[in-house]
């Protein structure tokens, strides 16, 4: 007999078997499953009173908050689709995602509103503009429409395959594309965590992690599925991280390396009263040793490093424990923390292959780029068949991650594959070159691209921006490199300049050093 | 993008992750998994050359053997059909299923080849009979055969609907039936299981539940996804329980709680040094208090009480440990333990229902029947249709089981079903009144039935043995009862006689009772 695989169906079970634990903790505010349930089916309720049905498209920009959690439940169960938006996108921005995803019920929290509304007649299509929290003209009051509406839904009849949400990437270099993330995709991913991470109804999770993130990794449901604590934090800030963490008893949370920084240095006395033994999940780019260090040796917490990316529902590999790590001495332990891992349990295939999709070999040396299949891969980018082609060629999906597989299958990530120089049938980490050159005294930013060569097909070319006052010519960076990389890893090149190519948010624009070599070497 | 949930899936993790790490160890013999899935391949691969393909049944008669583990993998990867059977049947119940099976090949262990000889005349469609240990005439020399093979095969390609496994039922009051299991019966119950039982690459698990029975409730295939190591147990005798736990550091076991009496009640010279926190998993019947005291209080061991049918996968309940049971007093822990507990995530969905299937009350007194619907239900019975029909009934599997459901959403079983008397609207536990027949000095048996009754639908009837030398009669019986029971609960006729019709197994026959009232009455 199949049923759907669905987070609906975890759902349906936790108000069966949780209505009396804490489902939600949001400052003051703390709701029993019972009543968290009670309000997302008032807002379903209410969402199909506004003529919201199967597929249709439910946006959300709000920071971590009850309300925003809720959208989880009461959307999809009504077989609707969730369209969780980056809050610190701007207008424009917010604009395209919500004409693009043809979004008929808007749902912001209170900072936002105005930010929709300087764009709001860009988008016909939205019948219902809705103020999660705060009020103003031309918007909905939710706390009002829950308050006044019944509990009674119809219940959607979903398939396995049908679309849950719809979650827009960051578009670096294009418009943001629309991932369409079905609810088997979620399902599994969901199962995925709870084989790998241990979570028990013991858990109190704290909401550091953005919910709109990839859907908030699926911890959105993947807590809920077992009656543990979600807690809200509405702002990732290291002293009220510990204040939470303190008052709320936490045992869980997950963050971007950067904000782990910030809690390895936060001030002593926000960390004297820290709990022990809380389980951090970081993804998005290694942690620092230092940071393992500091956070698992000073504040006795444990950290777990996974992998993902949107297009893979998101999470794929984890740097598992094992048993024979015990005996290892702390850095080399740290150092397999930092890599990305082996594959989730039954939701993906994941493989490191060369540009022939050979795999690699084990020598944690040999670079290829990381290709997925399997039941986290999406169903496709919303509207794009171009893309959705590009990006899943010959039944996987390309990550653009370059990356070298350990002798123990531990995949370590390196480089962005479309970076690594291809010389003499050699993969260089232009990254790893990069990270030679800012070794040298005079270096203030290095960044290291290929270009066409003869006989070596490419060839390392470096930019350098010198420090303020310092000097060094190609050939003193030249032995530099020699003396600390592979003969066929050192540039070929070098160019000095006075500044490089950036985007606004500061990320090193290799594209524009790649086409405009002879411009930016004769300034 | 869909890919099939499969324990093959599993496998395939397994085999690049961990093929150093120890698969199975069998007496003196030692296998990483790179060398166990190298056999599986040879075994593929010889059945392929005998013929055997999708859909083919291959039949296994052993004990808990590295051989017969194997074939959960070498046959489901090349698409057939596993059929494990009951070693302890006769060689005409074998007969019985490799010819409802249609079982193409026979594996059997060397204790078995006498028996299945003497049927082999009446199984003309059984191509090939292997032994897996020990040779006989007529009989192929399986590790022989393993010895020359190529482990070239070609891969199955599996639907998750395909059958992967077709295991009998015990058949106590028909013939077996032959219950169907596909690949996401499988991969969820397996799911199911790593997401409650938190096993990891760090366990080593103790083969002494019969791997043929419901697949060894999927640890066949459960260990072998997180990288653990089997270890196989050929007798279930409690020396040797202990010796292998002891010498294999053996971290977690499945039993019936007959053989964890046998553990609990071992001599002490046995118990002493067998190693703290191994985690015991039981099914079958509840746990008794005194079983668990003995293994938790003095062992340091942990019991968890799980609940499952073949038709269901098989297991679809946990009693799950939650941190409000923390401060309970101990003999409210172990009654918790010995209930069948919660459902299990994402595999099923479980109710207690009356006979208008209605949810019956958290009271934790009103008796209903469980019913099962969702991803862990079988396919159905092989070639019984209206055996099928009966067991699922508008898309709900009946367990057939009579259970309460107490306040906490935790199912306890109380009686079989049928057994369940009816009396006015009330449910009533003819072992909940059989129960108190028992305390009453006089009383060696007892069995109690429902009989017809103009009014009340039903009222109870009981059948009572009396102790040798013993006297008491219906009226002392009836207020011995009334001082014990609620009123609606006392048997309004008392019969007494020498001898309660029995099966060969000694299971009281209560069908006897009911049909050949008057009879056995009369006595």
């Amino acid at each position: 007999m199949e049923t759907p695989l669905s987070p609906i169906d975890f759902a349906r079970r936790a108000r069966r078997l949780y209505p009396d634990r804490t489902a939600v903790v949001d400052g003051s505010l703390r709701w029993s499953y019972g009543e968290f349930f009670d309000r997302c089916d008032r807002w379903s309720r209410t969402l199909q009173h506004m003529g919201v049905g199967h597929g249709d498209r439910v946006a959300i920009i709000s920071p971590n908050t009850h309300s925003h959690l809720e959208q989880y439940y009461a959307v999809p169960q009504i077989g609707a689709v969730t369209v969780p938006v980056n809050f610190r996108l701007t207008s424009d921005d917010f604009a395209y995602i919500l004409k693009h995803s043809g979004a008929r019920v808007v749902c912001a929290h209170r900072d936002h509103l105005e930010a929709v509304d300087t764009v709001r007649e860009q988008l016909p299509e939205v019948v219902h503009f809705v103020a999660l929290e705060g009020r103003k003209d031309g918007w909905l009051d939710y706390e009002a429409v829950l308050a006044g509406a019944s509990t009674e839904f119809t219940p959607a009849s979903v398939a396995e395959t049908d679309m849950i949400s719809l979650n827009y990437t960051s578009g670096t270099t294009a418009n943001p594309k629309g991932v369409m993330i079905t609810h088997r995709n979620t399902a599994l991913n969901i199962m995925g965590h709870l084989m790998h991470t241990r979570i028990t109804s013991a858990d109190r999770y704290l909401w550091v992690l953005p919910m709109f993130h990839a859907n908030g990794w699926c911890f959105t449901w993947a807590i809920t599925a077992v009656g543990g604590t979600h807690v809200c934090l509405r702002k990732a800030d290291p002293g009220l991280i510990f204040e939470t963490i303190a008052r709320e008893h936490i045992t869980m949370l997950c963050a971007a390396p950067t904000i782990l920084i910030g809690i390895a240095n936060a001030p002593e006395e926000l960390r004297r009263h820290a709990p022990h033994g809380v389980r951090v999940f970081t993804a998005g780019a290694p942690p620092a040793a230092a940071t393992i260090e500091r956070i698992e040796g000073e504040l006795g917490w444990e950290i777990t490093h996974v992998y993902g990316l949107t297009e893979v529902s998101p999470i794929v590999a984890i740097s598992e424990w094992r048993p024979e790590h015990a005996g290892l001495p702390a850095t080399e332990r740290a150092r397999i923390k930092a890599r990305q891992g082996v594959e989730y349990l039954g939701n993906a295939e994941v493989r490191v292959v060369d540009d022939q999709d050979h795999e690699v070999p084990r020598d944690g040396a040999t670079l290829g780029e990381i290709i997925i299949r399997g039941n986290a891969v999406m169903a496709g980018y919303y509207n794009d068949p171009e893309a959705t082609a590009r990006a899943i060629r010959d039944g996987w999906f390309r990550s653009g991650d370059a990356a070298v597989v350990h002798s123990d299958g531990y995949i370590e990530i390196r480089d962005r594959w479309k970076d690594v120089i291809i010389s003499g049938g050699e993969n260089i980490s232009s990254v790893e070159v990069e990270g030679v050159l800012l070794r040298h005294p005079a270096v203030q930013e290095a960044a290291v691209v290929g270009v066409p060569h003869e006989k070596w097909g490419e060839t390392p070319q470096a930019f350098i921006v010198l420090k303020a006052g310092a000097t060094a010519g190609g050939e003193e960076l030249r032995l530099f490199c020699r003396d600390h990389l592979a003969h066929f890893k050192v540039p070929h090149a070098f160019s000095f300049i006075s500044e490089l190519p950036k985007t606004a948010t500061g990320k090193i624009q290799k594209y524009v050093l790649r086409g405009g070599r002879a411009n930016i070497a004769a300034q």
